[in-house]
């Protein structure tokens, strides 16, 4: 299947939102379908998208992993009931620890969420709900980066040559494919969805277990996602792309109460970029740095050193596993 | 025994240089004496003041531990020939190597250098010589960290209780341990020890094993080496009190030709410090930094990822391990 791109600057979002929701009409019919919301732009637009098309023939489902960010489960779950959109909240994160447990190779992790995420939590509902299609948030980027195989992403099973219906039972509709982030942006501020969603930074679908190096226990995602929440209070007026912490394996040398000890490392990662296919870190004050790093240290104490990424995107990529 | 410090600011270089060797002629009397110069400002002070103490009666050596940096062992025996100190260089790159495969804990990576280095090498060297004193550049700094648990030197044997005459052979003076980092550059300046030598910038005793975060190896130390020569050419003119590279044990995700490829990552620290006790990230500009990470990853193809340590000491320390 080839894709074409239809770039932000020639995108009539009335127009796409028009075409999109006819589109899934057609497809489901007198069906049914499900999707999973994240809470990022690419899952909010689709699941507007798939509201304004299905109505009540769309199921939204919320996974809680165990792997989302402070407070992320409630506060989306929220945000789309009040935007009159039903999200059912489904609390799966013995689940996925249970499966993760052990792992420390970053494509065995990502397959473990996979799995647990498509062929055992999803997969039940799908099973319940008897629901034929699956709306998924894939956008083109991902597809590009699956395809040059820089990106490993659950939800381009087609690009992959895997047959969703056969493997899992459904059939998947893609509606933002065509697009990149600016692209979906722009769609999502004509669906109507709030500003911090639309401006929402970018967040991985294996959320902050992309962001853990090695092994992924609710020890080591209790303590990124501390790091995360203030690493994000701290850049939100940055204007940047993306930023993130992130928890490495390597331990290093650090004294606390006088004493040497072996504590933790945090990256912190901040891109300008526009699509995600070419980033530069963002010149933040070295004033900001220090002050990151103190936070983060002074908070999280088994947190003894700070690093901030100085790639560009290549030869990094924007998360670190 | 009591140290009693000697503040930079309060002292009397060709004092203390007339002090220390006649100390040194004393306590060595007829005897020989050996050290080991490794070119930092601490050896190359106490082998100048050995030198001026004992004459011939002073040998030195330079320990090729195969963890040097780009051109360092020629370059520190040339230097020192040229100030009419012979200099006998031992090439015991296979031991140190041999010592340190497959040890990860960071330890246990200084105890095989120490051990390689003291009762293997220089062991030998000693017992070769029949000297019966040593002469090691340990500073009040040292002193107070290994005291404190916070570093883990291998001079400083009476300080943790060692007998070294008993366990090594030998006795050892130290003529500098009274003095900081500030106070050991005003000798060097006041013997004559060129600029480059006096405000060499610190750098460890286990070398570029120091720099390797897991297990050392040749091919580790040849990558950390490049790194280190990059690092030190670009900020040898930032001013900073100390710089360096450190490879990371910890694979990150990186695109090379357009592939996804985990690579490796280096992390560049740059501290501002007056003696080393505690210690600021250099404020360098965006494009320094930028530039560096450029470099690193063009120079070095394993490298994708590089990124710049914005945390204090406390609770970082200047080194990762």
């Amino acid at each position: 299947m080839e894709v074409t791109e239809i770039r932000a600057g020639e995108l009539d979002a009335e127009e796409f939102i028009r075409k999109q929701v006819r589109n899934i009409s057609k497809i489901v019919g007198k069906g049914s379908a499900i999707n999973a919301l994240s809470g990022g732009v690419d899952s909010s637009v689709v699941t507007l998208l798939g509201n304004k098309a299905l109505g009540k023939r769309l199921t939204t489902y919320f996974i809680d992993s165990g792997l989302m960010r402070q407070g992320e489960p409630q506060a989306v779950v929220s945000l789309f009931q009040a935007l009159g959109v039903p999200v059912i909240l489904i609390d799966a994160q013995k689940e996925f620890f249970n499966a993760l447990k052990a792992i420390t190779d970053p494509e065995k992790k990502r397959e473990a969420i996979t799995q647990t995420f498509y062929r055992k939590v999803f997969g039940r509902l799908v099973l319940k709900s008897k629901a034929g299609f699956l709306l998924q948030g894939t956008n083109l980027t991902d597809i590009e980066e699956t395809v040059a195989g820089i990106k490993r992403q659950h939800n381009v099973f087609e690009q992959l040559g895997i047959n969703p219906q056969k493997a899992f039972g459904y059939r998947i509709i893609e509606p933002i494919i065509q697009l990149r982030k600016d692209g979906v942006r722009k769609i999502a501020k004509a669906l109507g969805l709030p500003r911090h969603i639309c401006h929402r930074i970018p967040f991985p679908g294996p959320a902050l277990a992309a962001r853990v190096i090695g092994e992924v226990t609710p020890r080591r995602i209790h303590i990124v996602r501390k790091a995360t929440a203030i690493t994000e209070e701290e850049l939100k007026k940055s204007g940047a792309f993306q930023y993130m912490a992130i928890l490495h394996r390597d331990r290093v040398t650090g004294v606390r109460s006088g004493k040497r000890e072996y504590g933790l490392q945090v990256e912190i990662r901040c891109w300008d970029s526009i699509d995600a296919r070419a980033a530069t870190p963002t010149k933040l004050s070295h004033e900001t740095l220090m002050g990151l790093a103190e936070k983060i240290t002074m908070e999280i104490p088994e947190v003894v050193s700070v690093t901030y990424n100085i790639t560009t995107k290549p030869p990094s990529t924007m998360e670190a596993i």
